[in-house]
């Protein structure tokens, strides 16, 4: 199988060094806007060669597109417009609506699949890809009715070789649970730095910094390149998801001006309730991935 | 060295594991007024036997009161009022004011170190004391000026032989700079889980969970018990966290709102610069242990 990663970041390129472990990619071809990441991905042998988007494209079995999502929106349909009719193009963007939009009245719009690999770390580029990434996590697959079958089949070969099980879902349902479990988390992070940031004896509150305290700003070292966009095409449901979360931290203000003990122990009660849902803290989702597998196929 | 240790969880066991390891302590006794964590502390060997208070203080060299904020206020002065004038105690809680308070005019205050040490997990109770929890992590050491040098040294002994650097501070200063560091974390880390909890579709929502989500709400896993005392006593300070902590996740709504591509960069460029100034996630501070204690001495 060859392979073509468009874009040799922290996905791309973890996916290009387990697709190739897995022995699913026996060839491997990057494409990088920037001839230092491309560089380097060659270096570390994440590739087996360098080529420009359209010889890469023409010649691959697969295109993995691993860019920013502002970026795919601009370059999915050239890519459709380049591939020959029985090429898959997967996308690994984490917003859905506007990526599908961009393509939906394209010929091979069959050809496509929307996914988003429900995996990542705070770093990017290509030093920052790690093998086992994806194992054990969630890929959803967005509209895959409008796939053609073999595609469709070729890309859940995919995800199956990175060890993912996969969700179903369309594009609307993915963006709007992806503002919740994902981009609010990083919103809460960046705005906990920034706040912790602004304030005048900084240098102390850093020194102390604790544990909780990194894992709860971890989120905010992610790239403004990959996740400005993120937020931008997503910004209705973030923002509704922003409310809800404001609406929640106001309580937590309120019990504690008005003196109200109990409404505060019960805000900590429920919010325990996390533990009995969520599985271990680095976990992979082992333990339920048969209910979810049910609860998604299509 | 015989240590009595009041409250046998997470702190007070990993405290214990690591001063009898470190042969601090030759002869560890536990107090927890609750039968079953004591038994649990006793058969793990945490502890070589089980007291009540007023035995343990009284036959104790240091005594290391690490029970809920809320219970310290109320116990403090009876364990001055228990112990001999060679006695050292010494408490761990979160926060810092009321707990000196409490004890401002006792007799025998400048035998007490009001201590913080800045480590700890989402988990309690005995079973959750584990080894090395606070190598490299500091200790705070509150209004050290106020203690009698034999109490402060042998204290200071202790956290060193944990592996803690002490910064020194008064207990005011301490209560605002945890209440930025550590009280908000907890604060966001709740209101998260409270608002993903909320929301009707939850169930997709932490199926989808991934590693960003569980790392953001780890916190929100932490015992009532433990931290609706400390927001309590920490209150004024909390809330003024919390004020500035969502004027800032404003700033990301509102760029949203008004279409400014720009704004929003910034504010996530401006976040990432926590990269420059925490040390690596897990991390210990060895890194910058110099300059701390160079900036805390007394």
């Amino acid at each position: 199988m060859k392979l073509a990663v468009i874009g040799l970041g922290l996905i791309g390129g973890s996916m290009a060094k387990d697709l190739r472990r897995t022995k699913f990619a026996t060839e491997i071809i990057g494409v990088d806007s920037h001839p230092l990441n491309a560089k380097m991905a060659l270096e570390m042998g994440i590739v087996d060669r360098i080529e420009t988007l359209e010889s890469a494209v023409k010649e691959a079995d697969i295109v993995l597109v691993a860019i920013p999502v502002d970026k795919i929106v601009v370059l999915l349909p050239t890519i459709l417009d380049l591939i020959s009719a029985s090429t898959t193009v997967i996308d690994v963007g984490s917003t859905k609506r506007e990526i599908t939009e961009s393509v939906k009245n394209h010929p091979l719009r069959g050809n496509f699949i929307a996914s988003h690999p429900m995996s990542g770390t705070e770093n990017s580029g290509p030093s920052a890809a790690i093998e086992h990434l994806f194992e054990h996590k969630i890929c959803i697959v967005c509209d895959h009715g409008i796939c053609r079958p073999q595609h469709l089949a070729l890309a859940e070969k995919m995800f199956q070789s990175l060890g993912m099980p996969i969700a179903y879902m369309s594009s609307d349902e993915q963006d709007h649970t992806t503002a919740f479990i994902s981009h609010l988390p990083h919103a809460t992070s960046f705005a906990l730095a920034n706040a912790v940031l602004a304030i005048e004896d900084r240098n102390i509150i850093f020194d102390l910094a604790s544990g909780g305290f990194q894992s709860t700003v971890r989120l905010a070292k992610s790239s403004p390149q990959m996740w400005a966009p993120i937020f931008w095409q997503n910004r209705d449901y973030i923002y509704e998801a922003l409310e809800v979360y404001i609406h929640h931290l106001e309580e937590f203000k309120r019990s504690l001006k008005n003196n109200d003990h109990e409404g505060l122990t019960s805000l900590i009660v429920n919010a325990n309730k996390i533990r009995g849902v969520l599985v271990g803290e680095n976990s992979s989702l082992t333990k339920n991935e048969e209910t979810i597998i049910k609860l998604y196929t299509k």
